[in-house]
């Protein structure tokens, strides 16, 4: 299938945008500057992706994501990719604040 | 986060997994030949993962999938995702039949 683009790789795109912008969105929550410290970052705690269509290569592809769930440690985003104006696949990523466990290093 | 398996690649290994073993278990209720022709390919309808803990890097990881649904065209895998004997990550894989438009190039 070189025509479409890897499913895995799609499921990487949801994940990271969901995480991201839950991170945004705790910074806008509590009127931060992104990037300030502490640091808000978040962890994805569940990633459900539906395949609607194969999403072709070689296109630019658009993820837009909405918040269904706002809270000071779990951000649920909603997100559709797009390819020419055509939804090829819905995702939601529950985002959990990084618990302080996955800072430690052993 | 150096120390634990991105969540994407992990996402990419269930999804894998699961599309396999639906294909082979598409051959086995077929009683057919792994690979034998016409070829049995899945593609994913729908993939869920949950993260319970972090997934450690450094050691072997192991998937284990059982079959939940076995349809001509619908194949649900179960996967969990262990590393050091505790599982890790859980997942669901609902692999379709790989539809006559995904083989068109246009």
């Amino acid at each position: 299938m070189p025509c479409f683009v890897y499913g895995g790789m799609i499921a990487s795109l949801i994940d990271c945008h969901g995480t991201g912008s839950a991170a945004a969105m705790a910074y806008l929550a509590q009127d931060r500057e992104m990037g300030s410290l502490p640091a808000l970052r978040f962890v994805t705690g569940a990633l459900n992706v539906s395949y609607l269509v194969p999403t072709p290569q070689g296109v630019e592809l658009e993820l837009i994501g909405s918040f269904s769930e706002i809270k000071a440690r779990k951000v649920v985003v909603d997100i559709t990719l797009s390819a020419n104006d055509v939804i090829c696949v819905k995702g939601q990523v529950i985002a959990v604040l990084m618990p302080e466990s996955m800072l430690k290093r052993d």
